[in-house]
């Protein structure tokens, strides 16, 4: 989890929502991806659409039947579908999204027996350091708009 | 909804499971694609998320308020939800899919006012086309199986 929040702060340098992933196959860190949306002007570039791709390249297949990955925030609809599309065995996050989140806040996509795959997920790993880097990111720019508006 | 079923061939055309897509914006296409998860071996490389992250590149934005998205086949969970990031304003679809579909079959992800963006749908355009296409293309596999157990 530790590497998901080093790359959570990669995006915070770029001037991103401080959002990190990485995917681990045997012990080994085989995708990473840190959110980039604004940069690439891209609604997919999330970090654990990012860190996915890098570990299907990796791997050489779409299926990451032993992967386990680790994100800083809840993931998405779209970064759940993408989890239970690549296969993914485990699942570990760390602060919830009561706005957006589909893995324990507003439904739960990854335990729906429905679908033809379910993952086994660890909720709020190291919450309040990825909870905090979010916290100090929108208190960062808040404080910004205020001064920019003091200077108008 | 014909561009979409053209992409889909192009899928079938190369051994992917038929299903195409294709954004529109102000009566333009801007964004295609067709699935292509076998021959990328990344998970992520369905129909819709192509098409998106063309349209994205296109229109410079990861923002596609007015667009219309249409798909041979009723969406998944991450293809769901980067039609929800990618703020889409309605999606037209025409096979059903009773084992993923997330717009419809196993819940509407597209109409779910606990997200912060809802899409206006239209569901079974061009349904019979849509589906024969997956009909066909299956029919295909299994008498090609036949042939080579005949063969063993």
């Amino acid at each position: 989890m530790k590497e998901a929040i080093y790359e959570a702060q990669k995006a915070a340098e770029v001037g991103e929502v401080p959002i990190g992933c990485v995917v681990v196959v045997d012990g080994k860190i085989v995708g990473r991806g840190h959110n980039l949306r604004e940069h690439s002007q891209d609604a997919t570039m999330h970090a654990e659409i990012l860190a996915i791709q890098e570990a299907n390249a990796f791997c050489k297949s779409w299926r990451l039947p032993e992967a386990q990955l680790f994100v800083t925030l809840e993931p998405c609809p779209m970064c759940s579908g993408a989890i239970l599309n690549s296969r993914i065995e485990r699942v570990y996050y760390g602060a919830m999204d009561p706005k957006a989140g589909t893995v324990g806040s507003l439904m739960n996509l990854l335990d729906d027996n429905r679908f033809n795959h379910q993952v086994i997920v660890e909720k709020c790993c190291m919450e309040a350091e990825c909870g905090q880097l979010l916290k100090d990111f929108f208190r960062n720019i808040r404080l910004k708009k205020k001064k920019s508006k003091r200077k108008d």
